[in-house]
C-alpha cells in the first residue's frame, strides 16, 4: 500500500485527499480512474503525456482507466464563434481525431486495460431539461471561485452563460461514470472539485481528485503548447525529438526527468550524483532524450538519433565560445580572401586563397569554393578556416 | 392610428419603444402579441387581469394574441427544491391548470381570437445542445443587470446557475413565436428585453416591449397576491367581490379604475367631476365593484351583490361616528338594563327592559333577547338601542 501510494503521488501537484484515496484503495480492488480529453487537438506533445504517465501508474497498479473523449461539447464548439480554436466538430471528425488520439495514447497506456468512452453517450440524453437540472446544482458564487472566471469577472471581461455549464457537464461525466478518481492538470482543479460536489448531490461517494503539474515547454517558462511552438510532439521524428530535447536548459532537464521519465527515484538519484561529480549535463540530457524516443519510437531509433546528433552537431559544429568582432567595410563588398587576412584568420591573402582551394573555408558552415567570393556589409556570419579557427564577424 | 396608439398606451408602465411600434403597426395589419403565463397558479385575481385587459385592447384592434403557457419550466419546477412554491408539475396537472386558467382568462379575452400555446413544443426540441447554444447568447454582466439578480448578488444571496437560463428560455419563446410585441408586468422588463436581444441574434426584428404596472392589493400598498391575502379572485362570489372592493381606500379606487375599468377616459372624467362636486366616493366605488362583478359574473349578479351589500351593511350597520366611553363596573358584571340606564341610553331600567323585549337592543349587532342579560368587565362592545342610539362602551 505504501509503495502504491508513493507511485501514485510521484510528481503530482495535489491529491484531494489522500485519506479518501487510502479508504477507496482498501475498500475496492479496482478503482475507476477517469481523465477527460478534448478531441479537438489530436497531436499530442510531451505536455499531454504527464497526465498519461500518471494514468499509466494507476494502470500498473491494476485500476480501471477510462479515457474519456469530451465529444459532446466538442460538437457544439464555441457557440459564440469568438474562440476560433473551438469550431464545432462533426461526429466523423471527432471519431477520426479520437482514433489518432488513441494511437498516440496507447504508446503510454495499455490499450487492453483502457476503456475509451464518449460523453455524448449520456449528455445527449440529458435533454434541455437535464441541463437545466444540472445547472441548478451549482450557484454563481461558487462558479466565480474558479480562477479564470474570477479574473475575467473582476477585469470586466465577458463571461458567456454557457461557460458555466461546461464545468458542470464535466462534473456530470464523473457521475455518469461513477468515477473513483479523476485526474487533470492543475488548471482543471476547479472542474474536478465540481465533480466531487455533483457526485455528492447524486448520492455517490465523491471522487478523489489528483492534479498533475503543467509541463513547461522548450523555453523553460511557458506551458508547453503547440501555439507557442515550444513543444515536442510525440509523433515527431526521432531526430527532431533528440534535437529539441538537447536544446533545453539543465534546470528544465531535471524538471522533465521528474514529469516524463519512467526511471525510478533511485535511478534518478544516481544521475544527479553523477552531475554533482562533474559529469557533463549534456550527456545526462542524452539519456532523457533516448528514453523518450525509445518510448514513442523504439530503442534503435533512439540510438540512431543520438548518433546522427553527434555526427551533425558535436563533430562538425562550431564551438560555443567563438570570438565576435565587427569589421567595417570601406565599400559595399570586399573579397573574402582580403577579409580573412585583415581579421587575422590567415597570414596573407594567398594563404586564404590556398585554404579556399583546399575546401577549408566555411561561412555559416557552408563550404566556400570560389576564390573570388565577395563578402557584403550588413550581415553577421560565422567564418571558419581549417578545423579550429572560428570568428563571428559583423560586416 | 392616433386613437389605437392611445388605447394601447392607456395605463401602461413602459413602451419600448413607441417608434418601433408605430413602424410595425404601419407595416403589418396584424401583429403577433405574446404574453406568458405560469401554469402553476390557476386562481386568477384582479392583479392578473391588468395584463389581460391590455391584451384585450390589442385584440380589440384586430391583433393576434398568443396566450403562452410556460409549461416547459413548470414541468421542471425548482430543481433545487428550495422554492416550495415551484414544485415540478406533470403534464396532466399543467393541462388541467391551463384549462382552468383559460376558463378564467376568456372572461376578458375573446377565445376565438386567442391562440393558446405551450412552450414545451419548441423547448423540448432544443435538447441539451440547444440550451447550451442559447446560454452562449448572453453573458454574466448583462444577466446581473437584472434587478433581483443584482440585489441578490450584492447581498451574497445564492443564485443558482439555472436561474440564468429561465430568462433566456422566455426570450427564446419570442424567437419561436416571432413575436412582434410582448406584454408583461414591470417586474418582467428584463426578460422582455432579453427577448428583443435574442430575436436580433436570430436575425429577427426585435419585439416591442410593453409593461403594465403591478396592481396594489386591498391594502393599497403591497402587490396584490394570494399569499398576502389582499386580493380579489376573479372566481370569487359576487358578494365577496363587492365587499372586498368596497373596502378599498378612495385613492386606491381611482388607481383600480385606471387599471381595471373598461370605461373610457371620458366616462372616468365624469365620475371624477362628480366626486369633486361632493358625491360620496362610496357610491362611485359601487360602480367599480358592479362593473367588475358584471365582467366575471353578469349584470344581474352585480345588481344583486349591490342590493345585498346595502341590506347587510348600509341599512343595519352601525354609523362611523359612534361616541366611545369607558364605564367602570363595581363588580365583575352588572345587568344590561342597569348599564343602559347608567350611560343614558334609556331613561330608566324599565325602559331598557321594554326595549329588550321589543328586540330593539343589540350588542355588536347581535340582538339581545334576555332581559336579565349581564355584561362583564374587560371588553369593548357597540351597544345599540333602537335605530339611532349607539355607544361604544369599554367596561
Amino acid at each position: 500500500m505504501e509503495d502504491n501510494l508513493n507511485l501514485i503521488k510521484r510528481g503530482i501537484d495535489e491529491l484531494l485527499n489522500e485519506e479518501e484515496l487510502v479508504k477507496k484503495l482498501k475498500a475496492k480492488k479496482q478503482l475507476t480512474v477517469k481523465a477527460g480529453f478534448d478531441p479537438t487537438a489530436p497531436d499530442l506533445h510531451l505536455g499531454h503525456t504527464v497526465l498519461l504517465n500518471k494514468l499509466r501508474h494507476f494502470q500498473q497498479l491494476g485500476h480501471h482507466i477510462i479515457f474519456l473523449i469530451g465529444d459532446f461539447t466538442a460538437m457544439i464548439g464555441d457557440p459564440t464563434g469568438k474562440n476560433k480554436t473551438r469550431p464545432p466538430l462533426d461526429k466523423t471528425t471527432i471519431i477520426e481525431n479520437s482514433k489518432s488520439y488513441q494511437k498516440q495514447v496507447f504508446k503510454i497506456l495499455d490499450p487492453k486495460l483502457t476503456q475509451v468512452k464518449y460523453n455524448s453517450e449520456w449528455c445527449n440524453k440529458l435533454g434541455a431539461e437535464g441541463i437545466i437540472k444540472l445547472a441548478s446544482q451549482y450557484n454563481l458564487a461558487r462558479m466565480l471561485e474558479r480562477d479564470d472566471f474570477n479574473k475575467r469577472y473582476k477585469s470586466n471581461q465577458s463571461i458567456a452563460i454557457h461557460e458555466f455549464l461546461y464545468p458542470l457537464i464535466q462534473a456530470y461525466d464523473s457521475v455518469a461514470l461513477e468515477a473513483d478518481v479523476e485526474l487533470g492538470g492543475t488548471d482543471q482543479k476547479f472542474n474536478l472539485l465540481a465533480g466531487r460536489e455533483l457526485q455528492r448531490a447524486y448520492g455517490q461517494d465523491p471522487q478523489v481528485v489528483l492534479t498533475v503539474p503543467i509541463l513547461e515547454g522548450l523555453d523553460g517558462t511557458q506551458k508547453m503548447s503547440k501555439s507557442l511552438n515550444n513543444y515536442v510532439g510525440i509523433d515527431e521524428s526521432p531526430q527532431e525529438m533528440f534535437g529539441k530535447i538537447m536544446s533545453i536548459s539543465d534546470d528544465l532537464m531535471w524538471r522533465w526527468f521528474d514529469l516524463l521519465s519512467f526511471k525510478s527515484s533511485d535511478e534518478m538519484q544516481v544521475l544527479k550524483n553523477e552531475q554533482a561529480d562533474g559529469k557533463n549535463p549534456r550527456d545526462i540530457k542524452i539519456e532523457l532524450a533516448k528514453e523518450i524516443i525509445a518510448r514513442f519510437h523504439d530503442q534503435d531509433a533512439a540510438d540512431a538519433a543520438e548518433q546522427s546528433f553527434i555526427n551533425q552537431f558535436q563533430k562538425k559544429n562550431v564551438p560555443d565560445d567563438i570570438e565576435e568582432i565587427t569589421f567595417h567595410l570601406d565599400s559595399l563588398s570586399m573579397p573574402l580572401v582580403s577579409l580573412l587576412k585583415e581579421v587575422g584568420m590567415t597570414a596573407s591573402t594567398s594563404e586564404a586563397m590556398r585554404m579556399i582551394q583546399q575546401g577549408a573555408v566555411r561561412i555559416n558552415e557552408e563550404k566556400i569554393e570560389d576564390p573570388k567570393y565577395l563578402v557584403s556589409s550588413g550581415s553577421t556570419s560565422i567564418f571558419q578556416v581549417g578545423k579550429r579557427k572560428f570568428k563571428k564577424i559583423t560586416l
